[in-house]
């Protein structure tokens, strides 16, 4: 594939594009969050109500790329009934995980205000990574029974979850420095109207799609004084997709004079 | 700013980035037909019901690059009201034009199902470029008569336009051979859907909206089979702004074997 930006331009290697990112320990409370999403070029996030297709397999590898460096791959309840994704990487990242003193695998973190969960899905059904709930306090009173084992549920907000919370939570009580949300769409909007998305990698997939599909970011209309604004940090791009990497900034106000 | 797309990579003047392109005089008995559309990166197309204010100065000046080069720009009815534009470019394109054997101005093309047009607007009141109307027969006689001053109608359709028979008119009666459509996604989807676009050029601009506003592209799915694929043709980078050029393909069909 190609690498655009930075420059100089020139080809590179696709296991290597998103595989040895810039990421450093946060200074702040929460851990660094990065939105990972892929979508048509008319902006659909998902067709015939999954996303899963939308990609190429260069997509996918770089989707690997960013969970393995990831501590937790956080994920809305709505989004895996939709789309049955279980947040793991292949067993040949787990050498270079543990040399860094990170789990094997990602740990897997839902987002559910009602604590009704999918708990057929794999998810919930495999053994070979380590599961957090988000939910709220009226959330945490429905969880059925079973679906208490083997998840570690943090609590955050009354009746919808409290994300500033929760994901202080995630660092404090759970060690997640890096956290990678691959949507939903309404997830990434409370994410980003409470100020929590540090980073946006954008796969602009070469096709159109119309019809009811979401976009990326789903949700009431962003202030203009207070919309994200982004910095385009890096492109690429294989056949005719593209990956954008951004950095989500808030718009300045302007200097006093 | 930055050409990505094609290699080498490099600086180059915004003035020169669509002002000289491989547009050939079409050989089918329609004109070359192109989007330019700008979105957000959360695929918004219009922000609190407008398009105006989401790209930047040079997203403009892109977007008056192509209008210079296109016989006609088309427009639908409601993006009109919507937007107050007038498909115009400044004077100083108007030498280059004639030279070019064109009119000063292009051809404005507004598209009316319903024959119902804001005549308030100044696509209606200038005197500076000429105007053509693309309505149904139901449109048509439901035309005020004050509408038909100075005014070209191309009739096509019973109740609803038929854009291909609509396209073929404008050729064959008005001579255009390069036609710039700049929405709105109603009009984008219509013709996507009967395979006469050709070209999209995509203003990607570097913020997330969110909220009620349409994609680039409104309207019914798709089928998997016929949804237009894109090859990516040219990337540029102003800052954090990206100018995408796709050629609009159809899906092939299996090769037998």
């Amino acid at each position: 594939m190609l690498r655009l930006l930075p420059p100089p331009a020139g080809e590179q290697s696709p296991d290597s594009v998103y595989a040895a990112l810039d990421w450093r320990a946060p200074a702040g409370a929460r851990p660094h969050v990065a939105l990972n999403m892929v979508c048509t070029a008319d902006g659909r996030a998902a067709v015939a109500g999954r996303a899963a297709g939308i990609g190429s397999p260069t997509d996918r590898l770089l989707m690997r790329q960013l969970r393995a460096q990831a501590d937790a791959v956080m994920v809305g309840a709505g989004t895996l009934r939709a789309e049955a994704l279980t947040p793991t990487v292949p067993a040949s990242y787990a050498a270079a995980r543990l040399a860094r003193g990170q789990s094997a695998q990602p740990l897997g973190v839902l987002v559910s205000n009602s604590g009704r969960l999918p708990l057929d899905r794999s998810f919930f059904t495999r053994a070979d990574f380590a599961r957090a709930l988000i939910t709220s306090a009226a959330g945490a009173a429905a969880l059925a029974p079973a679906a208490r084992a083997g998840l570690r549920v943090l609590i955050a907000g009354e009746s919808a979850v409290d994300l500033a919370a929760a994901l202080g939570a995630l660092r404090a009580e759970l060690g997640v420095r890096w956290l990678l949300c691959e949507g939903g769409p309404t997830l990434n909007h409370a994410l980003l109207a409470a100020g929590l998305v540090d980073e946006l990698f954008l796969t602009l997939a070469p096709k159109l799609a119309a019809g009811p599909g979401p976009t990326i970011v789903e949700g009431a209309p962003f202030a203009p004084a207070a919309a994200p604004r982004l910095r385009l940090l890096t492109v690429h791009a294989d056949g005719d997709e593209l990956y954008l990497r951004y950095r989500v900034v808030r718009e300045e106000a302007a200097p006093c004079r």
